[in-house]
């Protein structure tokens, strides 16, 4: 690995001596708007995470401060995010039913866990792993993820109990087991609470904006119905009198200094789970960022993304959080609001602090009823019907995997759900490259081109057979392959040569390597010479290495399909065993 | 679906009425010396599979039998196998474990399980999922498999007791106890039975050769080296009254009719076993069917291949056998004894079926070590060593798949071990596909060709460039290659066109698809149009059903980079907004 400058592995290095004092007014600005989004919005997370909702903000302060030092996005917002915070809940759901006692430790040890593999991850430049999680897993991951989030969130809306870990099967028994005890109180506000969100989030900034407000401006009062919802309910609560389940005392102060306690059970438990945590978290933050840098032609480094939002979690660890990402809406709103570099991240981090430590008092009577319209309000958005129709017009297998992905993630959770999704995925991958497409092809008259038999009208011989096969070979298809071209043989009792044209194979493995020598072998005992025309470079170079191209010999490796076909009819008695071992000086390349 | 004729379904009905008489006698010999061979291997993988000696030759009848009507090779012998007979010795050492009370019934239950998963991949033609256990892993596993069975013999060999289920570190343990308590008889006994089966495989063709013999009964009577041992060797106990363990009285008479108990709690234990069992059981022998009917240009089908050993299998089942394959040396036996058609296994099964109704008598006196003997030098030739060779010049990944699987299968046991195998080869085929080639290409001066701006003196310009990448585009590469050219964006401010070269392409799934769409998005706020050169017909048939062909529109997709290139120049002004809705009539496919 070549020395990399130790700027790559601090991007603050880049960004901060660099600051311009005209990005100064932006950064501020943007900071103090994502701060006032992310305050109601991170304790909302820690309570469908089913934690207290002040460690919401504590995992909105030094994650924030390490990600600006080692981050390579520059508008990115870190925090609690709403389908990391359903996995957590989920874990923490599956632990209370095997070591309740160990409860206590498990977030901030699952946070050290999902920053340790990150940054692991991210130095040994190893991220690019987190891609096999296919764009159709996630989203339909995603989109059964909102749907259970959003119904996590009805014991809140509705004020009664439903136990941590429960199924989603049991979840309408449970209810109406206690439906006589519904407050209407609880319900209403929360009706109310989603109404006022909808509206300010998909009518507010048109109508301002028909009424002469700039664009910006509609937008970020848009994005602040949460912080008014929760005003109007708080008021609601203390000087109306109104009777609901609230948030209530919460600690006043900076974040405490939390050790995760590295208990071996327990690091046991959490690595399945802080696996999928830190690959889920990267890749939805990572998409954000590429996003958002891609409009002003930033770079962002997806190992060193690893490496800050894996720091981001260590902090989250020790400061009484739990585990972060990037999240979507708050960076965007972070971005639009003006935000120029990491600085307003900084902002954000030190008003969110600024609230810890002396405005605690003022959410105790925040009812947790809004605190669930919120969250509901925010999932809606990552219901994604969108990637389902356009892959049900575009592929079979991807809509498959969608669904597959969706369905596991409802009948056996998040963790085993993504993971059949994944497994899925990658099956119909193999499933479609190892049926590749194959062409018998022949010459179109007068010409030095060769097209499909089956497609148009061209000139076939007994004795010699050309085919195309349109895909690299690897082991999910060389059985295959050998198969296919030996029934062809079987199937053309006249046939002496055949040529096969590798103008679209990119690879070729080492299993393909053997089936082609094999099947060498095979034709040869057939009485039918293998010839090669149009190798690409790179795959030339291993077939040299291999030792196969010298065992071909240049008699049987063409430049071109019209240079094989016309080498074969002009030495109509060149066999499999003579050809080997002559030393022709023919069209090879 | 198309409609299938009745015979692909029954392929005796194919091969019996065309049955020529010239055949007869090929057939006659090839059966009988297949059946001298199967019938001490038959009961020696019997014992290795942990089962009493008669279950290997009522493995040899029925299932020959049902093969001749459902297999479509004319050659292959089926019977009991080395590999099998280890997976399942494994099967149920972890059986005796956690229910010991149900190994009476799982040879048959396993034997129908088997049977019926692949009859129903067969039937589903979905057996090329087969295809996709690599063959590094393959040959990892089976060289594995081979020391495994080798030293599983040594307890046999030295006449001591090493309990089932051991594991391989425990066994020199096990051995080193019990050192003091060995008869030397049995160890002697052992290693001459290992001289002479060496030197009938190894020395004894050959020198039959130089006496004159000809090179076909020369090899035919090598492969007696079996039934010698086995005739002295019992001859030495009841003659000289040689005192080792013998394989003691075995039951006589025709193969009992056993019906497999379907006991739920035994299915759910054997499912994994079994599924593995029917995968490496069909590779080995569809390999050995493959090769063999290669060189009399005879057609294998792959999924009816599944159906003939499923039925097989579910025949062991029901007569008081266990799984069973095609094995290599006795179908090479077979082919070079003379073998025409499935009459030889016929004969082989009517002879085999002879011996378990008569002639079990004789085999009382036969020493165990003796049959330990037979199956060491029968596995030797597994230990693969060619093909790690080979993949070690010819590929690092596949060298790692293979070492992986080898070490997996000793550290976790057989089925563990080759999962392993498989999830490592498919986790290394994917990293290989994640980071592929993309070369910036510019104009060789004067021409129409364009190539890679690190390789050739050519022409770039700092408004366009051209990129070519060497990969199809899917999941695990659509990110990376996403992030690759927005980098590439970001380095070079003055680009105002990007042409994505497609020659390579084979296919674009649909997580690639989402990425390129978003990537437009992305260029285009970044200023920069992209415009797709070299698109094939598949790939371009697939955008027009997505709707991006139609986004771009005829003025960004061209049919050569050259064409791409002098369109760009000629338009100077030409964006990725008004492009998109020109209707150019320009040089589009």
């Amino acid at each position: 690995m070549a020395e990399r400058p130790i700027r790559d592995f601090f991007p603050i290095l880049v960004w901060l001596p660099n600051y311009r004092r005209q990005d100064l007014a932006g950064d501020l600005n943007a900071g103090l708007v994502t701060a006032i989004m992310l305050v109601p919005q991170s304790m909302a997370y820690a309570l469908l995470a089913g934690l207290p909702p002040e460690m919401g903000l504590y995992s909105s302060i030094l994650p924030l401060l390490l990600y600006t030092i080692f981050g390579t996005s520059r508008t990115l917002a870190v925090g609690p995010v709403a389908l990391v915070s359903l996995m957590v809940a989920s874990t923490l759901g599956h632990l209370t039913q095997i070591h309740p006692e160990k409860l206590a430790q498990a977030p901030a040890l699952l946070a050290l866990m999902v920053g340790g593999i990150s940054v692991t991850l991210g130095l040994l430049r190893v991220g690019f792993v987190v891609n096999f999680i296919s764009h159709h897993v996630i989203s339909g991951f995603t989109s059964a993820a909102a749907l259970l989030i959003a119904l996590s969130q009805l014991k809140h809306l509705l004020g009664i109990d439903i136990p941590r870990g429960i199924n989603v099967i049991e979840m309408p028994a449970t209810v109406a087991r206690q439906v006589g005890r519904i407050d209407p109180a609880a319900p209403i506000l929360g009706v109310l609470a989603i109404a006022v969100l909808l509206f300010f989030a998909f009518r507010l900034p048109t109508l301002l904006r028909r009424a002469g407000i700039s664009g910006t401006a509609a937008t970020a009062l848009g994005r602040s119905g949460p912080l008014v919802v929760v005003i109007l309910a708080t008021l609601a609560v203390t000087e109306i009198g109104l009777d609901v389940g609230v948030v209530g005392k919460l600690p006043t102060g900076l974040p405490p200094l939390t050790v995760p306690s590295l208990d071996f059970a327990l690091i046991e438990f959490l690595a399945g789970p802080a696996l999928l945590i830190s690959f889920v978290g990267f890749l939805e933050s990572v998409s954000v960022a590429k996003a958002l840098a891609s409009r002003r032609r930033q770079r962002i480094g997806a190992n060193q993304e690893l490496v800050g939002l894996g720091v981001a979690n260590v902090g989250a660890a020790f400061t009484g959080g739990y585990p972060v990402t990037g999240g979507f809406s708050r960076s965007s709103v972070n971005f639009s609001a003006g935000a120029n570099t990491p600085l307003s991240s900084i902002v954000t981090a030190v008003v969110v602090a600024a609230t810890a430590a002396f405005l605690t008092p003022l959410f105790h009577d925040l009812p947790k009823a809004v605190l669930a319209a919120i969250i509901m309000v925010a999932v809606l958005g990552l219901v994604d019907i969108r990637t389902l129709r356009g892959s049900w017009r575009y592929s079979k297998a991807d809509t498959l995997a969608l669904v597959g992905t969706f369905v596991s993630v409802f009948a056996f959770g998040v963790e085993i759900g993504i993971l059949i999704g994944v497994g899925l995925s990658v099956l119909l991958h193999l499933w479609r490259a190892s049926r590749p497409h194959v062409a018998v092809v022949g010459r179109v008259p007068g010409t030095e081109h060769f097209r499909n038999v089956k497609r148009h009208k061209v000139e076939v011989s007994d004795r010699v057979s050309a085919i195309r096969i349109d895909e690299s070979l690897f082991f999910a298809n060389a059985a295959w392959f050998e198969t296919w071209v030996l029934n062809h043989v079987a199937d053309n009792p006249e046939m002496r040569h055949l040529v096969l044209i590798c103008a679209a194979i990119n690879y070729i493995d080492g299993s393909a390597l053997e089936a082609i020598e094999r099947l060498e072998e095979e034709l040869c005992n057939a009485g039918v010479t293998l010839h090669l025309a149009e190798v690409k470079g790179p795959v030339m170079d291993k077939l040299e290495a291999a030792g196969f191209a010298d065992y071909l010999g240049p008699a049987r490796i063409h430049i071109s399909t019209h240079a094989a076909m016309s080498a074969v009819e002009n030495s109509a008695g060149l066999g499999c065993f003579q050809s080997s071992r002559a030393s022709s000086s023919s069209t090879a390349s």
